[in-house]
């Protein structure tokens, strides 16, 4: 297998170079043909690789880059005021073709404004967008856009709806259901946006479009793509997670309540944990930047080592599918 | 205490009158100041209220109405179509202060729209609005609007905010704390219609305003009362619905893997059902609809005869507080 090389930047998230610098070592050495760029702080970083002993040098190269975005800083700050930040060097190194695929885990919001300005879109899309894996009865959804576009047309939901199908595709699904998320699946039901992209969709040839999807449809496995605009897609995910999270605590709180369900709730802990890690896969596995010119993956902030290595995992699988090369391709027939 | 009249739509609903008949004649037992008009086919509900001996039939009348309103009937239609329909009477027994409640378990839009039609929204408000508490890490919170509106201006959105802070208020929360749901908490964040109704908040006085919540700070009971538009509440509340749905199946199929772990299960269960009601809570508990010149409160189509219930007994609870004529009082103050 030929040689994938993949740039990180290093020194995003919440926790920064100490979690990023020894879970990309762990996927250099899980994957032979793998070769990082870690950009950011080189005596920092060279400083956390020399702890582990028998990293392949050969294939692990670090990129000095002066300054680091915050995960308040506000986007247009990150884009005007920070030439020299470890994200931007890092998809700098995508532009130039010295690297094929860049994950961080830093600032969505700058992470999207730099994406678009360096590497800029594939032509006829508008506005990139953010899609993660979701766990459904079925097993799994993939929802589109997660927040980097508030405001959308009925053509950005075709774009999307178009994009997601391919990388749903490109990630091992055969002819993936394509749905709209609505307040209702009839054809009445919606805000005008929703109406005319499901109008869009049913004239386009070549995509697997099964309708409008609820927001309990979703969770039931309705479809294997499912499109709405970033400010619907965000509140789902984070409230999503927010209910995962208090559910978790709820359990907990009822199996501490007396001798025998503490018990029980101490045997059962183990089942519990693999569903809470089951329950956050936008943490756990990593949402794709699609429609850009570049393989972007943004790893959640919060995300420890185990999570930025699946969101590298998702780049690698996206570099051997060469995505946007086939989003590319596929749009041109698709789009309007 | 006086006593307090609710007319109730028996024909609504899943289950229909063979579950709402029941419902209300528990309702009327529980409560001695309680009057039920039950309107719809009046042999029929005659005919079930046989089975029960016992009932008060002082405190009991049935209005006869011909018509039905199926659940997936155009609100439209429903308008024009179904003069005599058990919805379209009971919300007039309200309107002609022969009831001063109306609870159904009926179609939504159909509702909304007959509602609007017959008892008018109050001066000043725009469009009603549906509210349902949600339950929260803190206790629950009053999530508004909930699939009334689909599109929304900053204007409706701080009519719906007063319109939570009074009910929330009359409901028994002291001074609460409300909020406009936001993709982030930061004031930049957002589409147009939040950031305005966000300037609009601020300067109303009186209002407890705290600005921006993000879907997991819901969940983690950030704010008393979270405001949406009709789009983002309807799939925030179904995939909650559905997420929630989504863990009690897998939890049950986790403990039914091995013999050590489906005995966890059966000593679990009794905890996991308890859990899973209280996650239902609109379902559970009814959606009040706010802006209207008269007091209806709809029960989910699929709540069973508890669910109802629960929705007469808020219904009594706005009664007794007069929600309207508070709402009334306050929105005078407070509207633009």
């Amino acid at each position: 297998m030929s040689a994938s090389i993949i740039a990180i930047d290093a020194m995003g998230g919440d926790y920064g170079p100490c979690c990023i610098v020894p879970a990309s070592l762990s996927c250099l050495a899980e994957y032979s043909s793998l070769h990082l760029v870690l950009v950011g702080q080189t005596p920092l970083i060279e400083e956390i690789i020399a702890r582990y002993p028998g990293v392949d040098r050969q294939r692990l190269h670090v990129e000095h880059a002066s300054e680091v975005i915050a995960m308040d800083e506000r986007p247009a700050q990150a884009l005007r005021g920070k030439p020299d930040s470890s994200m931007r060097v890092a998809l700098e190194l995508v532009r130039n073709g010295r690297a094929q695929a860049c994950v961080s885990a830093g600032n969505t919001g700058a992470l999207m404004a730099l994406s678009r300005y360096v590497l800029k879109t594939l032509p006829g899309i508008d506005r990139p967008a953010m899609m993660a894996a979701v766990p459904t009865m079925a097993g799994h959804c993939h929802l589109l856009d997660l927040g980097a576009n508030v405001d959308c047309s009925a053509e950005h939901l075709y774009q999307f709806a178009v994009m997601g199908a391919v990388a749903a595709e490109t990630l091992g699904t055969v002819q993936p259901r394509v749905a709209l998320l609505n307040v209702g699946t009839e054809d009445i039901k919606g805000n005008q946006q929703v109406k005319l992209a499901s109008n869009l969709l049913q004239q386009a040839a070549g995509l697997n479009y099964i309708g409008f999807v609820e927001g309990d449809g979703l969770y039931r496995g309705d479809a294997d793509v499912v499109v709405c605009d970033g400010f619907v897609g965000n509140i789902l995910l984070k409230s999503s997670e927010g209910l995962a999270s208090m559910i978790s605590s709820r359990i907990e709180a009822l199996f501490s309540q007396s001798i025998g369900s503490r018990m029980i709730g101490a045997l059962a802990l183990p089942v519990l944990r693999r569903l809470r890690t089951e329950l956050a896969p936008a943490q756990y596995n990593g949402a794709s930047f699609l429609g850009l010119q570049g393989i972007v993956v943004k790893s959640h902030g919060s995300a420890a080592g185990e999570g930025f290595q699946s969101a590298i995992r998702r780049a690698l699988i996206e570099v051997r599918e060469n995505l946007p090369q086939r989003l590319h391709g596929r749009l041109e027939h698709l789009l309007l």
